[in-house]
């Protein structure tokens, strides 16, 4: 593929200002097929399906989505105009449990409304366009910023590991945990990439193994149980991941299997890093044991995909989305603020 | 289900004895489909594509096999017999490289042969059919020793988890990791079992989770990088694997992603037993790093089972079928003769 990611527009509002585009994650590699979402039952499909998924693209797709079902909201009332937008607040933030950035980023819109009393309908609208776009492009600017801090942390020729997809695909641009990838592969770093297939969903084979090999990088799709072996092998210098939610003791939770790679990371003496944004630090969550993590159907596990079931009929199936990485197996945190390894005391540092 | 699989032959000779009647193991569990193989061909095909697959099974199969290919070489001539004997041997191992119980089983074969000079091509062929037979009764045997030594190991209720498909199906009966499971239930320990469904080849979701419901037990099916969660979540009281081959420093071969498992039981704390044949036991080898780890093709991880592939066209794929567990890792192995824990002086117990 000769396509440049970082050229593609993956999630944006379409010309007339009247949907949400975004590119269909369930459908990659295969299709890369387009989204035109409008109605507020759209979006919270889409966001629920993971049609758009990655924690930021998350509350980037929930700040446009409610712009536009503002738009729907035919009233010249302030309280009602109110009344009825938290509702489709508190509805979008009902399409996925785990990741701080949808409500974060709802509370941002909400913000706007709670702080336009008096102005007329219009204005508000405007209002909420402006800061819809303005999250997408701070989402921009911040990976670029987690990238520039990340590269610090690594040099040329070095093997890397990634879980799951915190790539552009789960940002408006770069990523979290690949903006270190485009930035470094830009200078001419020469990675080695290894990326976990990341089951039930395979993120890591459909969206993260696409998308880098898109950008011209090597990368080597292996399965999440053979990340020791990779490591074992001496192949591996570090660990990037996402994040979707960072408590306040810097415990961390993100995709499923996130923890297992940093107990092995450990075990290796490989440093093993979190990028996020700051806004998925969430100070009000004391620690992971607090963090609700979202359950799934055992379907993805056993039928999902696959040209016919592949476990026995009625099995019992245990199937979490996500799973919290204690604080002590994180080497650092990098935000857009800089690199943070003092995790016991992340209320201390400004971030 | 209630069919109890330890009343299923899933490897026998046939009642005519001219083939060796296996069930198709690529086809559950949708399907229980039984192969008649009579051909040298037919044999080494089946093991390479895991239609028969699990180290004793292979041996078994193995010996089986080289008997009725035995039937096929008609001469009067000892000498004749003994060259197309070995060369099928030679034939038949080059089916897989990882597991020792495949070269073990054709030497003793081998041996039968090479002690019968003088003897005529009848006689022969008749001790060989009785050696073929008494190895798949000697690992009946073995695994029903292996699990009775494994259940000084547990107490009823405990939470187990296993890798891959160390079954009743890897073996002729009762499996090796699964032995304590079969025993257990018998005496109504109600065990709850965590299946790691195993990619690629999902052994564990296909085979493991497949066998022990038949059998009536409460097992639970989980991705491989869920292992971690469900240790954390306090479900784990011991881990009971497989293996292919064990080098003479007690480093252990077994499929891909066990040595994770071990790393992972060793950071909560869980014991982690490999339960073998003492015939796995290769003193020729002197450290993992010297066992031959299998290759596989990548559309295993690709495209195997799969509607359509789920990576991008031309992606690198890494895709070894086995990886090495450190003895350091391991905090038993469990045979026939009982539980060897000294695992640095491997060669000093007699086992």
């Amino acid at each position: 593929m000769s396509t440049n990611i970082l050229d593609m527009e993956t999630l944006a509002l379409d010309e007339e200002e009247r949907a949400l585009v975004i590119i269909d994650q369930t459908k990659l590699p295969n299709r890369a097929e387009y989204l035109h979402l409008k109605t507020q039952g759209e979006i919270w499909t889409a966001i629920r399906e993971l049609q758009v998924r990655g924690a930021p693209a998350i509350g980037d797709a929930a700040a446009i989505g409610i712009y536009l079902a503002a738009l729907e909201i035919d009233t010249d009332d302030y309280d009602e105009f109110a009344r009825r937008f938290h509702a489709t607040a508190d509805y979008l933030n009902s399409s996925r449990p785990t990741a701080v950035n949808l409500s974060w980023a709802l509370n941002r819109m909400e913000a706007v409304v709670k702080n336009a009393a008096g102005k007329s309908i219009p204005e508000i609208r405007s209002l909420l366009r402006n800061e819809a776009l303005r999250i997408k492009q701070e989402d921009i600017d911040i990976c670029k910023k987690i990238g520039e801090h990340a590269l610090t942390l690594v040099k040329p020729g070095y093997g890397l590991l990634t879980h799951c997809n915190a790539g552009q695909l789960a940002t408006a641009k770069y990523g979290t945990a690949t903006a270190v990838m485009y930035l470094g592969h830009q200078k001419g770093y020469n990675f080695k990439i290894y990326a976990d297939e990341t089951r039930p969903l395979l993120q890591g084979a459909r969206l993260t193994a696409y998308e880098l090999s898109a950008a011209g990088m090597d990368v080597t799709l292996i399965c999440d149980n053979m990340a020791s072996t990779v490591m074992k092998n001496g192949w591996i210098d570090a660990v990037f991941v996402g994040c979707d939610r960072v408590a306040a003791n810097g415990d961390v939770a993100n995709k499923i299997g996130t923890s297992g790679v940093a107990i092995l990371a450990k075990h290796y003496g490989i440093p093993f890093y979190v990028c996020a944004p700051s806004s998925t630090i969430d100070m009000n969550t004391p620690t992971g044991k607090d963090i609700h993590i979202e359950q799934r159907a055992p379907k993805e596990v056993t039928d999902m995909w696959y040209k016919e079931r592949m476990a026995p009929k009625d099995v019992n199936v245990y199937n979490p989305a996500f799973d919290v990485t204690d604080h002590e197996l994180i080497t650092a945190i990098v935000t857009e603020e800089g690199v943070v390894s003092d995790l016991e005391h992340l209320t201390s540092n400004k971030i």
